[in-house]
């Protein structure tokens, strides 16, 4: 048997009038790529997931045991709001993502206070709960995927409980190298290090595989043993993707879309508003291309799609403010008559987005790192138009998609312009040849691929 | 002949009322610590340094040719202020002093745009400059040791035009890994690694030798040849500072800080006003301490003695506001009566910072990175009281250190104030068999230990 252990789930349950309760589709881009994946019977027929209850209504489906969806065996933990709520926003989002991208002001933030050690002892309860829900789940011999940096530590706590079980972790995330790992007190790195080095770790990219093995290392000392890593990046799902971009409603927002931007060029971002996907950088490169090259003025159009996100932490609130404002100067800079040259969007509105994935002529993809970043291959798949995709090295992706796209240096201003300057003169030939080697490299892996090699390196 | 190649020269010079002109030292503690070197003859006879003339009554001493001081054949260049100007401010201080010592606040800085190509064409520029000047000076298979980050590019210049030339370059800050010297823009990093990778590199510790050597091959390819890295930490010239430590102005500072002081315990910390000392979290640990530890109230003082520093950076004036009011909320939410928790003292006073270093019960040193920090050294050296030293492991100064001091974690709040609580409880003859074995570790090296290391490695 195969067990998923992942802290979102793939459905979100509330109560309906008669007392049951309806189970919806949740968000999260594992949960979406898992949800079809097990509903498919990837993990053979008794193949189950363990997730958190995130809500009110799912805690309730848990209490009246109304946890049922189709073609799944889930089940939801019924966790401590605050506990799950400290690791989650404190330990997981505003610590493990800030470190593992490179995005601390280290003079000031992070800060370990007495706070920090109460949402660390909230984490590793959380994780000590998946940990026993697990060792409670699996037969003999099971294999047990563990997803992501909000379950780091229950590799290392199910491996001690049930060594017969075969295990996976893999991080969706980047991940740091030895300088950065040493930030964490040093309790919480050991813990951290020893879950993880105790299974075979996945990651979407070698570097990040490399950089986890070095801090590793680092923190458990050069002799210890660290179980061989594997590199599986995922893929989106073509068949999924086409009828997307194939529905009416997609259709409609192409047609709406089209009105907007007339025959101007389209630059096109589609990001969750994070400090680690580089949207300000994005707004000065364009800034300095209209600056640079006069004769873009009036001639381009940039729509950030950008949706807003862990709107609880400070952090991320300043730097929405901080979009807002640095698309608003490009505009008030640049814009005049009906010429707005950007397009800031943050409305929740999937169809649009791949209508504008499938109509940009350049997608600009620069994020500071990112453990791969699904968009930079979803674009090139849906896009008929032949768009170039100006991808930052320092993205997963990077790697099964360099030698197709334009690499743009996500810390160089001048280089980010120069490479959308490229990337809108293209000749046409240059567009279709790198646009046909795009989808073939975007399409070479999908999300049972990815599935499969976990389960293939379990160990 | 053996020719020191630095930024600062020793002196500095002003035009007096008869139209000589009068030479005093300069600041820096590099230059303080090569001037009675140089002057001693370690050089040998016909030794030279070659430096920047910084102010205007340099520039006025080289076009006077007047540029002449005791036992040193100094050389200063007439660069062009502007172009210096940006290579100090914005390549050398802005962003190889921030990157090499982990400060970038990466969601937002740096910025390569195209005020920082022209900062950058600047410090190539003064580094060809420098390598011409040196190229001139130098005799067959003369000796050049090259000092220093603001002048990385001067090696790999050096080694073209004169490739019978003995070479070393070494580093005296920090230095950063593979995934942070790819902040910089591609060409800059080439020109950077190529440069050093040409010569023997000295570093203060082993960790920034092995950072260095990864970034350069991450950054040149794995199959660059990188000349071998040495190692060769600095120390204090003992005799100096027992000089300093008896004269009468430190002897009077003494007595001035003992009436202040009394008899309750001093914390004392000696830095620079820079982000990487940390010196927000240090007050941060001693609010804890006093909040922990309610004993502490009213018996315990914290000396910073801090430096204002590159007040002419944004990052800079930001960070020193910071600093004030993190000290005005301790003593706000600590002080009364005539006891005020942090005396935060930024005059200008070296006898009392000799003073301070005298009498602390413990010092903090807990810098997010430091190439050493030679303060760690020196106050064991001159400190009468078996004070303890408190003392980050990521400063150079660690490697040798460590084995007497009490580890602080830069980030750890908790932990830094638990260290500073067992530094002010610990026995007796903890405490003296602790400050005997810094006294031999700290007078380890010498000055002139670390210059003749230098002799040795040049190739």
């Amino acid at each position: 048997m195969t067990i998923v252990v992942s802290n979102r789930g793939p459905y979100q349950f509330s109560e309906d009038d008669g007392g049951g309760f309806a189970a919806r589709p949740g968000a999260g881009g594992l949960a979406s790529a898992l949800r079809p994946l097990l509903g498919s019977g990837i993990a053979g027929p008794d193949g189950a997931w363990l997730a958190a209850a995130m809500t009110d209504g799912d805690r309730a489906a848990v209490r009246a045991d109304a946890v049922r969806v189709p073609g799944i065996r889930l089940q939801l933990l019924d966790l401590d709001p605050d506990a799950y709520r400290l690791a989650y926003d404190l330990v997981s989002n505003a610590t493990l993502w800030f470190l593992y991208h490179g995005l601390f002001d280290l003079p000031r933030r992070p800060r370990f206070d007495a706070r920090w050690r109460d949402a660390w002892a909230g984490y590793e309860a959380v994780n000590r709960t998946f940990a026993d829900a697990a060792a409670e789940l699996a037969g003999d011999g099971d294999v047990v995927l563990v997803q992501d940096m909000h379950l780091a530590l229950v590799p290392g706590m199910l491996r001690e409980k049930r060594p017969d079980l075969r295990l996976t972790h893999f991080t969706h995330t980047a991940f740091c190298g030895p300088n950065s790992i040493r930030v964490l007190p040093h309790d919480s790195a050991r813990a951290l290090c020893a879950s993880m080095a105790s299974v075979p770790c996945g990651f979407h990219a070698e570097r990040w595989a490399r950089a986890f093995a070095a801090s590793a290392r680092e923190v458990l000392g050069g002799d210890a043993a660290v179980a061989p890593t594997f590199v599986a990046p995922i893929g989106p799902d073509p068949a999924a993707l086409a009828e997307l971009a194939a529905a009416d409603t997609t259709r409609a927002a192409a047609a709406d879309l089209d009105a907007r931007v007339g025959d101007r060029a389209l630059v096109l971002r589609v990001d969750r508003i994070d400090p680690s996907k580089n949207v300000l950088r994005g707004f000065a490169a364009y800034d300095r291309l209209l600056e640079a090259t006069p004769s873009w003025r009036d001639r381009v159009v940039f729509l950030a799609r950008l949706n807003p996100s862990r709107e609880t932490l400070a952090e991320y609130q300043a730097y929405q403010r901080e979009v807002v404002l640095a698309a608003e100067r490009v505009n008030e800079r640049w814009g005049h008559g009906d010429w707005q040259p950007v397009l800031l969007d943050t409305h929740d509105d999937y169809a649009l987005t791949v209508a504008a994935m499938t109509r940009y002529d350049a997608l600009l993809v620069n994020p500071v790192k990112d453990g791969l970043n699904l968009v930079a291959k979803e674009g090139p798949i849906v896009n008929d138009r032949d768009g170039v995709l100006c991808l930052s090295a320092d993205a997963g992706a990077w790697d099964e998609l360099g030698p197709a796209a334009l690499e743009v240096h996500p810390f160089d201003i001048e280089q980010t312009a120069g490479a959308l300057d490229r990337a809108l003169t293209m000749p046409g030939d240059e567009r279709a040849a790198r646009a046909a080697q795009l989808r073939a490299l975007a399409r070479a892996r999908t999300p049972a691929d990815w599935f499969t090699d976990q389960l293939t390196h379990a160990g």
